[in-house]
């Protein structure tokens, strides 16, 4: 189970996360992703035709923030590899929609897409808080 | 000077906005930033010995998400390669603290770092508005 820092918990039920991703390119891919905090880990709920979902199956290095949209100077940087796995019954695509207001995910899906649980095998966790320098200060609080 | 579509020209005032890099072991970094929409340009005012700022100078691929924080929905992606130009007296610093309450950056600035501007020319940009989606449609606005 990944160790997340005490000062960020709430942040673990924040609504949304930005999703980075490699592509073929070597370009950094950005998106932001409905997420859940699932028995100690963070997980997505993804469709395979997805551009995001295609980067995760080829190349599993990816980072997710967390970030505090009410004040956005503190954030949650999780680094990781993405474990993919079949969701095609949609068991973890609707438990993590009822975070959403029970949004049924079957009803976006294209056809011949496979939905898929992503989960983040964390490398490191990293937690930010800058606010001291929005208020000016020239070093954080002791 | 690049195109940005219409329907998300106020994110270009955003207040924060993630940055994307790719590190050295070819994981992604993420990071909030404080940038400023100048002269049609995306522009950060960054450190030289911050890890992003190293990234960008070894590998200049990067992503910037500029983010709808009511509506995190909603958001433009902005991929491109970062060119980085020494600001060693605080020009453009300035320039873009005013956006932040006129916080000054030579304060937080560490003894050896240089202050570089680090501006996105963008390869493709991308705007998002999945807001159909939160409300339970099957498919966007026509």
């Amino acid at each position: 189970m990944t160790e997340f820092p005490s000062s960020h918990l709430d942040l673990l039920d924040a609504p949304v996360a930005s999703l980075a991703t490699i592509r073929a390119d070597g370009f950094p891919h950005l998106t932001e992703v409905w997420f859940l905090h699932d028995e100690g880990e963070l997980k997505m709920s993804l469709n395979d035709t997805r551009l995001k979902t295609r980067n995760l199956m080829a190349r599993p290095q990816c980072s997710l923030m967390l970030l505090d949209t009410a004040e956005p100077d503190r954030y949650l940087e999780v680094r990781g590899l993405a474990r993919i796995e079949p969701d095609s019954d949609y068991v973890f695509a609707d438990r993590l929609a009822a975070k959403y207001g029970g949004v049924d995910l079957r009803v976006i899906d294209r056809p011949g897409g496979r939905r898929v649980v992503v989960t983040i095998e964390p490398v490191n966790v990293y937690a930010v808080d800058m606010r001291w320098v929005s208020a000016g200060e020239s070093a954080p609080p002791a």
